[in-house]
């Protein structure tokens, strides 16, 4: 078996960005109001704790923001309702979350079109009437100062969802989106100069020419954004069958160079060369009837897009944190390739495990290779994350301190036989409904397993199973037994 | 290695009488004021669920009832106070538990001497005035009566506990007990006739003599007794280092034999050989410093406890639910030998999936063999639980009937690398102090793995480690998959 | 001032049949997904605890059971999907909740056009395919049955709402709705004989002809449902302004005679003459933007509703429990005239008092009159609901038993200063948006005063203000003051 | 009736320091395991927050941190057991608060007698062994910062409890607590620099010499105290009858005078005239018998004070936030005179309520006198307090800012008839036990009225009963009704 050895004994630092949590991804916003939705992003939040939350459809019908009336002359009125808004962003507030605020899509009276997107049918046209729009932005953004205070100043702001493909928005028409991005734009700047905002949030399509060309109008315009956005999903071709795909995954790092070509094109602008990068979304693949995100595979390779992502990018939002999402339709079983971290009854799936690990990192980075991350924390402790995309199995030999002394080493790993529910729901006879008994076996199946080892000569072996994930800590040996208690007794 | 096989293709109902979730033992009664013990026992009757629960201490003096004072002529008067006793009542039945009434210890002010057992001095003595004993009792019931209506007639009464040895009992002196159970009977059926009462809750020292002699006590005194009481511990010399014990586990079979012949005993009363026979108590140390309280070796003994003592007896009390217990004083470790069935902070320990195996058994038992039980529920599924207490593995093989086709199985198992907190906790340095990330670390390490496999030819075929337990499930094959589904596409 | 003397002091027992927490509405099942909703009916449940539920949409789209797809060869093919139908009745259960069925409205896609009903689109038409439309009600029926056993035989089956308007089904066709009421009865009936179904559902629109055409269908049919539904509403015409309506109530002995007449119509019948008649929806209004629903004389007069209901109907349904409803839409503001005992927040309106008050009558009714009950429970307390509609205060004395002896009274009471946040809200600003701080002080001022008395004589007197509603329990004077307690030195 | 006029039109700032909130009392340490105690700590920082929290019993014999045990060659030696104060200390942190450390009792084993205080047995001797004294509370404090790190250094920590009265140090003998300040203060110092530590902890007898004393003691030492603590109880004689006591409630002017007095000796010392003056308990009587504290005379009492004592002091402490407190034994009855802001079963008492108003008060004081508080927030709203302690109705005018247009006023009141629960408890028979029925009929009776009023010609004009307190808000008009909806309507 391969041997890989690493010497940590030096505490040499090496540059590590973990943003693992600084962003999650949602369902519409709409779906906020569930309470299924509340208990799953209750459970990531106690577990993980993110810091920002960005999804679509904050103009959506659910939500019902914008609402029109006839008046007693027959002329339309508009009128804002904001109930059901208050309660999302209440919800999120009590789970000490903050919005991303992404502006779409169209409210469907306000559409210059029918044209819409998803099976909750969001409108993707320009508005009919600009001062409506204007009006309905700022409106919002107002009763949220007026609501949440100034903190609100600090939620950033996108301006609405892959204008870059014909699905989000009308023929993909990039010169209607600059000027729906610049009056947007100016009317948020308009309710407080400070607010943050951003774009073209594309996605990976013709997005080259999208980001020049945006970061080209925004200096001609004299825009002052303050961050730009785009999307990032790593699969090809996709298999459909009945109400499910199987798409192939790309190579890892070839996918990667999109973001780096993204930044170099940022770098290049005199000036926002300095902006960050915000990839608003990201998954493998992008489409939430894909089993593949239910899977050992996917929270693998989703550790390395982690353990890589910082190097070009400022925030990245992993899309989904649940499985309460309807783009396509409802779910018909709890396991049905939903992007979530967790499965409807919060069943926590092997991705949420790499999310919960990456969040667990403290400390000073002292080692970052292609499947393995290790820090130092203050207290002396090495805590690392190290992870098997191939289909071998590899020994890891890591040299540690001197001061570590005999040191004790716990790991947790995700691989098929632990932190993979999907196997036993299968095992189960893949049931559509889940009774209580079926959800604590299936809870229980979904934790990763706990193994202990010792140091050996100043030296920490690990074998690195295929298709696994592990989380480990290296502990000085600070056993001091209380008076008359003896392990070595017991086993 | 071994192989046993197995064939129950012919769903030969036998006999199995599984009570493990009858009745369950407590600490103190004055400790239900306390959250942590209130949150183990939350944890203990959500998950498993027992009937009754059984402690000492209804008369101590931090449950209160029994109070003194001097009034203005300067004569002593007794009065009673029910405040905690309702506040420990209200948790039970919030919990839907009822208990199983244990009446002692004597309060220190109604004692004949100073005499006490325990770090909380249960005092030990006969009453001082009998009168005032019996008034107290009384005064208890009628209150209790009042204020939880009839079901308290329901509510087994067993008087004081284990007078058989001195600890418990001033001198252990039989006659003295004797006429306190008289007495004190008698004052129970004087508040209602109905009330089920019994004894002598002796412990296993002399206890042949003991069951003897308070039968034809009974017999001659016409005491209609509703059942017969004692207690069953499997240990035999302790070694005692420091604050812990480590005692050494007699022959199951060899221990067993004690309930057997005290089951004769009573089968030999003309008056009272249809009586149930409780075990009010039992474990396998009868000490809260024990270690081996914390072990697999200790939960997968007590598997073979609970698939036998159905044999003799019609109740049985693992002692106790949980670790909040003072009876040696306050242990300075969340892993310190307790009895109980979790460690502080609610971590089960492998005992507890014992219990919990247990309480999922369902149905017709069709095989029940020394080391497995089977049962067969309505719908044709098959569930057991299998344990191997030697140090060589075995193999067993079941013949499955035809009707299950290609069955699936999923067994989850508890040893010494899962489901086994105690290890982990060695490894983290046998912190004294848990920390939320400590703990949330052993509550993952505190769960059975679970695995999958599929019968091959109608037979299903497992191994069983040395020192392990699992509870399997072997289900028809009842995929079904959604439509486009396909698991093996996703491994 | 008025007098009324009443002499209680024989406790003769009267008829009174109490039915006010059998059956409660609810908006559209989809609305149980919400949290808020959830909330809402949690509060109500634990406070007053109903039997069963019932609402609209079962068959709605956000429910989601009936999906198409097309097949391989372009072929339109049925599902159904069970996800969030399950969920919606897990909550039931959770909160103690038996659904009381009603089979509607259409499914979109199955629908023979595209008239609907309300902001959420309820497909009003007869299935475009009356085997589809079957096998949906069968389908549905043998998963619920598969996943909550045989209790499901006992939830009660009502087919459609208010066939005889047009608003609910197209052209009030009455043809039309006996025919679809037939194949859906006997569907129901082909999967399990002992299915209760019951119809027509019909408001009091042409209700005496409906009924009387329903019954001879029934009859010539030979459909031996289970019990006859109506609705029961008590308002005349509405004035609307804005987003409200402003109705004006209609007598209240008036309306309900519409209940006796149909009860006699049911008597005429010799097939159903023994027939329950449930009143599936009641309420002032028939309109979730009357602010008199907010309001302490709708509290009043529902008083005197729930009073005499049982005279004629054997279940009936306030419709509904809470304020997440979206008929006419989201509304604007938390107080908004919706139908529910609480407004969102769980702040409870005066109508929520009135509920309660008659949840917590107990014991052999001893006197009902026009604004007064009385009942005896088996200790002998009085306990009773007095209200006044009137304008002007009127006394009462009671001449209650002597076993009384000095008598001390609690009454607790809504009106306008008291248990009335529609009025703190208004004085607030009316905001739109609370914050806790707000809601805090809205629930404060919704709770009853509570007052204190003691009896003269032999006699209680009590003054019921005008608006005003009093629940009071009339006690022996059971005082037995702890040793030195002496209330009368704190006053 | 007498009138008060008050022009607000000016807004003239006051000084107003309001530390209502800074610290609160509690019962000995120990109870904190309570479920009961967490509670109703729980309910209190729900709805007021305090900061502080201080108690008796660090190191009684149920916290249990100082443990003895003979070594093997029959040595005694000194063990620390930390496992309840973590769980102490855990629940306040959750419950956000911090603790001010009270260093005291004596370890019963570690005492120099026998001689204790209270039900519990606090020991209140010197220590046998000085050495072991300060081992003991340098293990304490080093423990705590290796739990709760840095943030430990703020936790204000106090050397033992009313050594001026033998109750509570034996002999009241100033030398020796002097000298154990000492070695205490030494001790903790050597731990860190940086600890905060004062006394002396004096209550109102002798208090005068004994501060004069130890300021001078201090000085001469040169120990550098952080802050002078002393207590403050306001009644005189108390009659004792049975389980009570009925105290006289001194003058409160009469009262103060003792702080201003102690600040006045502080004042007048070189080394320590700017430090803060702590008043570590205070309330009306010092006895948790006294049914005085139950009452609304209380409440409004100690709303006199907390409108007095900023004046003098830092930090005061009302003594206690709740009722699990077993000084002189366990209660009888729900209400019982204890000193919490809540009884049993969270209720709130009047007092709770004077708490609640004053934590609410925000913005710059405009008003201050004898029985009114009156602040301006930044939205120009004004709210106040006012309280009438005496038996004649008084009325306020207020002449409010033309800024606040029409104002609307809400005003909540407690007073004989509203949030009086003890009233309620009394009229239902003064019962032992609660059930649930009677529990939440008490918390219905134990909330303020809420009213509302309207300004006249720029003035407010209120009525305050005889023992009564209210809170008000005056607000400008800022009804913007929603479309068409009409209060006006409605009454």
């Amino acid at each position: 078996m391969e041997m890989t050895n690493y010497d940590l004994s030096t505490n040499v630092p090496t540059s590590f960005r973990n943003y693992a949590t600084r962003c999650i991804g949602t369902g519409r916003l709409g779906l906020a109001l569930r309470q299924e939705y509340l208990e799953q992003l209750a459970y990531v939040q106690k577990n993980i704790g993110f810091e920002f939350i960005r999804g679509h459809g904050l103009f959506a019908e659910d939500v019902g923001i914008y609402q029109e009336y006839e008046d007693d002359e027959g002329k339309i009125q508009v009128e804002y309702n904001f109930t059901y808004l208050d309660q999302i962003m209440d919800a999120y507030r009590r789970l000490k979350l903050k919005p991303f605020l992404e502006l779409g899509f169209m409210p469907q009276k306000l559409g210059s079109g029918p044209e819409s997107v998803f099976y909750w049918h969001g409108n993707i046209t320009p508005p009919a009437d600009e001062n409506k729009w204007i009006n309905l932005v700022q409106a919002t953004l107002k009763h949220l100062l007026a609501r949440y205070g100034e903190e609100v100043i600090d939620w950033p702001i996108e301006i609405w969802n892959e204008p870059n493909i014909d699905q989000f928005w009308k023929n993909s028409d990039m010169k209607a989106y600059f000027h729906l991005f610049k009056i947007t734009f100016q009317a948020v700047r308009a309710v407080n100069t400070n607010f943050k905002v951003g774009g073209p949030a594309i996605c990976g399509v013709d997005d080259e020419r999208w980001l020049t060309e945006f970061i080209a109008f925004c200096e001609h315009e004299k825009l002052n954004i303050n961050f730009i956005t785009r999307h990032f999903y790593t699969v090809t071709s996709s298999k459909v069958i009945g109400h499910y795909r199987y798409p192939d995954l790309r190579d890892a790092d070839e996918s990667l160079k999109e973001l780096q070509k993204s930044r170099e094109i940022i770098n290049r602008s005199e000036m926002f060369s300095k902006l960050p990068m915000a990839i608003t979304e990201f998954n493998t693949s992008y489409s939430p009837d894909a089993p593949l995100h239910d899977t050992v595979q996917n929270a693998v390779y989703t550790a390395y897009l982690l353990s890589k992502m910082g190097e070009t990018s400022d925030l990245y939002s992993y899309w989904t944190f649940g499985d309460v999402f309807e783009e396509k339709g409802i779910p018909f079983t709890p396991f049905h390739g939903g992007f979530g971290l967790v499965a409807n009854g919060s069943i926590p799936k092997p991705t949420y495990w790499t999310f919960k690990f990456f969040s667990d990192l403290r400390g000073q980075c002292i080692l970052k290779k292609q499947s393995i991350i290790v820090m130092r924390e203050d207290n002396g402790r090495l805590i690392g994350i190290t992870w098997n995309s191939g289909s071998v199995a590899k020994n890891i030999r890591l040299t540690i301190p001197q001061a570590l002394g005999q040191a004790t080493i716990v790991i947790q790993t995700v691989d098929q036989n632990c932190g993979n529910p999907l196997k036993v729901w299968h095992a189960l006879g893949e049931p559509a409904s889940l009774d209580l008994e079926m959800t604590q076996l299936l809870r229980r199946s979904a934790v990763p397993s706990v193994n202990t080892d010792i140091s050996q000569q100043g030296q920490v072996t690990m074998t690195v199973q295929p298709n696994s994930l592990s989380f480990f800590q290296i502990q000085p040996d600070v056993s001091h037994s209380d008076r008359g208690f003896d392990y070595q007794k017991l086993i």
